[in-house]
């Protein structure tokens, strides 16, 4: 649809009829065995014996005809104040082919819904075609670094793509070996997975000494690991840097698992983790033409409690408002943090040659340098962010033409 | 820095020395009139009798050296653990000319602290240099479209600008006419902001009638007002939708301040308010291409506890998981919100010409469009995302180059 967007978007299939195989993509692990009517709804109970009690619109708003859901966009062409207020059920059953048939009332509509959808909808906490790899936090000490054919990846191979693309899910990094040490690389491996994240820095951004800058990361100072980007509410979930000139002495390059450190921060001292996890500390950008300000923990955790973010770009910093003793233990917890950070059993340390890519989760892994000697040699990685969410959604992408694959050759 | 960034980033001024200027941009309201050692930290006394205790370390990581922060990138070089654990005191006072002056022990460093820098940070509960124009909801009946003069702001007009983005800010909505009805427009116009945010839309995406569309938003039929992207983790904060043609018959816009109306069914409803405020519901991208999936609450608040964004694509929910009565007060409330977002008193409705914009907050205002004969004339919307992050910051800039003009010319 976009001008600029040639790789992802709309293909040329035929659409029509889409939204049937979205409601019949499930196995029916569990047939369907009865429905009964009851007040505002209806129960529906499987062979499992599991049963579940849903309210008329529960079932009305998935109805899949092509009244309720556009064909061609699949989305539902309904919103809650086009259907009727005084919505019931006239009739309801099993069919004999296992589906729950329902005529709505009054609008006459007959509505079919497959048992899979049905059970999956109802009883699974997990939709099995959302499921990605689960993360695996890194152990002490630190896995060596483990470098990926590049070429294949960027050759477009799929199911090197997948292994990459699970690799960077499972262990928050994934390293390429083995790239043309060519410019272009970056944008085109991050493009793979979905769009670039813009900043400040462009879409596009080159790490190397300057003599005039608006980062740190743009001199030859050492670098603590951090994530980049903490001034922002999201801060990008993936970070990708190519190396393309490596002959300055120094600047090794750091990677630490903030989660795994996170946890061992947890079992050493819960109240540290505590005040990382909930005191809201105040980060701000230092460009001249860029004025971000954000207040988030150095620890944030997702609706469901789970941590989701290290925001901890610990030099963009601003002061913090809070009573003598919040600020004295947040200090020694963010320190002993730090220490963990340092630790040489929780670092990843390697040194990028010319075609070699790194890709992050920026959310999850930390990343630093030391510093280098600017005058000794030349030292430019180029880099690019991306979000968590893309790698989520074009692993789901893979896994659903791996599904039809299987499909069509069965 | 990035190579396809000329707009934003490095300018060509001399950066060095000036972290002195970040600590001494705040007036000096209060004096320091007394500093005390205590255990752990210092007490610092103003002349408004308002007394602050705070660890060493508060004020150590703030010290305005060029050890401390780098001169260049008026970024902090250094880390918590690089800073002595048994960093103490050997000597504080008030100097003659109102700062504070710290000896440090062990380093032997010598901190000078500006007393307008210390006041602002431990004792005014906003930064100044970090305000913004109060947001304004919108009254019943809605207002009536205002439409500034776009092509002073599309000319680079400084004061034009800030009147837009203020207006943005405020109202959550900025129109703009009298443009040239140039594609160029999009992205000019989103870029004196900020970068474009990317979707599965790409940067910049049209809005018309296909015959093999991906997105309800590409069809003729009308919309219901919402927010576009509800399937991402973080909803784009702004919005961008120009008018090129704008002959076919139907297609008026609509426009509802999204917190106005959730402010009226927490008045109405508070249990409506709450389940909609805390209820995670699940949400899915439905393009070939890509599969999102989000789950958070329609009304979903910030850290501290302000409504920060409306989640309300209402086509692209997937099927809730929830017990009967939480569905059944979910779905009611629901319904609700949409009815009061169905009332004409809170909707601003207006038709798009040829060279009108519309700028909005899609984490607040919601969009909508009534249904449009394809076949009786041409209906072209150009349009894109950007970040609110990106307007506020863009606001202080503008803000502090005003400060920076009156401080020359005074």
């Amino acid at each position: 649809m976009g001008d600029n967007d040639p790789d992802y978007g709309q293909d040329d299939e035929t659409l029509d009829e889409l939204i049937i195989p979205d409601f019949e993509c499930y196995g029916v692990e569990h047939a369907l065995t009865q429905v009964v009517l009851c007040e505002g709804g209806l129960t529906l109970v499987f062979d499992d014996h599991s049963s579940h009690r849903v309210p008329h619109l529960w079932l009305r708003e998935f109805s899949p005809d092509a009244g309720t859901f556009h064909t061609q966009t699949r989305e539902q062409r309904i919103a809650l104040t086009d259907l009727p207020e005084d919505l019931t059920v006239s009739d309801a059953r099993v069919a004999p082919d296992g589906f729950l048939e329902i005529q709505w009332h009054p609008e006459g509509l007959n509505s079919r819904y497959h048992p899979g959808w049905l059970y999956t909808s109802l009883c699974r906490s997990n939709d099995p075609l959302e499921a990605l790899p689960a993360r695996n936090l890194w152990p002490q000490p630190a896995p060596l670094p483990h470098w990926q054919d590049g070429a294949a990846v960027y050759a477009g191979d799929v199911e090197a793509l997948r292994v990459w693309l699970e690799t960077l899910h499972r262990d928050g990094v994934s390293l390429l070996g083995g790239l043309p040490a060519d410019p272009a690389v970056i944008p085109g491996i991050a493009e793979l997975i979905g769009p670039i994240r813009p900043s400040n820095f462009g879409d596009v951004f080159e790490v190397q000494s300057l003599p005039s800058s608006n980062s740190n990361a743009y001199t030859a100072i050492a670098l603590g690991v951090h994530s980049d980007l903490a001034t922002r509410e999201y801060v990008p979930g993936l970070q990708f840097l190519f190396c393309l000139q490596n002959s300055a002495t120094g600047g090794e390059s750091l990677l630490v698992d903030g989660f795994a450190v996170a946890e061992q921060l947890r079992n050493e001292c819960p109240e540290f983790f505590e005040v990382l996890a909930t005191l809201a500390i105040p980060f701000g950008t230092k460009d001249r033409q860029f004025d971000h300000r954000f207040c988030a923990p150095v620890l944030e955790h997702d609706g469901s409690g789970q941590l989701s973010t290290v925001r901890h770009t610990y030099w963009l910093r601003s002061p913090m408002h809070a009573d003598f003793d919040t600020l004295t233990t947040f200090y020694a917890a963010y320190r002993r943090f730090q220490t963990l950070c340092n630790d040489p059993d929780n670092q990843m340390r390697f040194r990028l040659s010319p075609g070699q890519l790194m890709a992050f989760d920026n959310r999850r892994v930390l990343h630093g340098r030391d510093s280098f000697d600017a005058e000794s040699g030349a030292r430019l990685l180029r880099g690019c962010y991306g979000e968590r969410e893309e790698l989520e959604s074009r692993l789901r992408i893979l896994y659903r033409a791996e599904r039809a694959r299987r499909q069509q050759s069965a």
